[in-house]
C-alpha cells in the first residue's frame, strides 16, 4: 500500500470508534476531496487543539478569555450549572430551555484514575460563590459512583455558603424510554420521587 | 459554542458516515490528545491528498512513479488482475493469495454520471497488452448493471488480443453466508457454476 494512505488511515485510527475499515474508507474519500476541503478540515483541527482556551469564569471551551456564555448580557448570572465536561453543557445548551450560567469541573473525583478535588474546578467555583451574586447552585453530573463521590464532596464545600440553594436535576424515567429495559436503581429513584396527580 | 470547536465539527462532519454527534465526539476527543499527535493527523491528511500519485503503470495509488506492486520483482508480472478501484485492490491484496500485478480502472462505466470508456484506464491495459508481456486478464469488477457493461466493454476490445487469457473471478455463495438471505441472482450463478464432486 501507498505510504502516504497507509500513515493517513493510521492517523485517523487512534480516534474514538474508527476501526482499520473505517479509517481506510475515510482516507478513500479525502483523496477525491477537493484539496482545499482538505486543509481546512487539517487547519480547524489543528487550530482547535492548539487555539482552544478555558474560560476562566467558568471552565467551559473558549476562544478568548470569557465564553461566550460568561459574556452574554442575557443570560442569568444569579444560577449555575455545575457539569462534569463540555458535552454536558452542550447537551443542556441543546435544550434551549436553560438562561443561566455553567461551571465546568473537568471531570469527577475518582481515586482509581489519581483524580482528586484539587483536579477539579472547585475552587474556582468557592472564588463566584463568595462574590454573593449567585443564588443557586444546580448539580448535573452523573450518578456513577465517581459522580456521587463528588456530588457530596461539593455538598460540604457548598455548606460554607448556607445562603446559596442547592440542587440536582432530576432523575427519572427517559421520554420514551420503556420501563421494561430501566434499570431498576432509575425506577426505584422514579417511584420514590414520583408526582402527585392534581385530581380536581 | 467556541468558534474552534464548532468549525472542527462541521469540517469532520463533512466526512461519510459522520454525523453531528459523531463530529462533536471525535472533536472533543483531539481537545484530549497530544499536540503532536494531533499535528501528526491533519499533516497525514494533507500530505495524503496533496502528495498522492497515481501509478503509471496500473494507475494504482503511489508514492512515486510506479507503485509498490509494480515495482516488486517478485510479482507476476504476466498476470493482470483488473479492478474498478484501489479499495478493491487493497481487498484482494488482504487475501494474501494473488501474487499477480494489477491495473485499476478507476470507476466503471456509467452513462448515467457521465463516465464513459475513455474517462477509464483501458487504453493504459491495451498499451500493457501489446508489450506481449501478458498471459493472463483476470475481470474482477462488480455485477452491478455498470459493471457489466464495463466487462462487454472489455472484453470487446480484448479480442484484439486473442492469445492473452481472460477469466473472470468465480461469483456464488460467499462462506458464512446464509442461503436463506442470499439473493436470487446469486443462487442461480452458484447452481449453473456447480462443481462436481470426485467421488471414488
Amino acid at each position: 500500500m501507498s505510504k502516504l494512505l497507509e500513515n493517513a488511515t493510521n492517523e485517523l485510527q487512534r480516534l474514538p470508534g474508527i476501526g482499520r475499515r473505517t479509517a481506510l474508507r475515510l482516507a478513500m474519500h479525502i483523496l477525491k476531496m477537493e484539496p482545499d476541503t482538505v486543509d481546512s478540515l487539517s487547519t480547524s483541527l489543528q487550530r482547535l487543539r492548539h487555539d482552544i482556551r478555558y474560560c476562566r469564569s467558568c471552565n467551559n471551551l473558549s476562544d478568548s478569555e470569557l465564553c461566550p456564555i460568561c459574556s452574554d448580557p442575557k443570560r442569568d448570572r444569579s444560577v449555575v450549572c455545575v457539569v462534569e465536561q463540555v458535552g454536558d453543557l452542550l447537551s443542556i445548551e441543546n435544550t434551549g430551555q436553560y438562561r443561566g450560567t455553567y461551571h465546568v469541573l473537568g471531570g469527577v473525583i475518582s481515586p482509581m484514575q489519581g483524580i482528586g478535588p484539587s483536579d477539579l474546578k472547585i475552587d474556582l467555583l468557592c472564588d463566584k460563590l463568595l462574590t454573593g451574586e449567585i443564588r443557586e447552585v444546580i448539580i448535573a453530573i452523573s450518578t456513577s459512583v465517581e459522580g456521587e463521590t463528588t456530588l457530596f464532596y461539593l455538598l460540604n464545600r457548598l455548606k460554607a455558603f448556607p445562603d446559596v440553594k442547592v440542587s440536582t436535576i432530576a432523575r427519572g424515567i427517559g421520554f420514551g424510554d420503556e420501563l421494561e429495559y430501566v434499570d431498576e436503581l432509575t425506577i426505584t429513584h422514579a417511584l420514590i420521587n414520583r408526582r402527585e396527580i392534581a385530581r380536581d
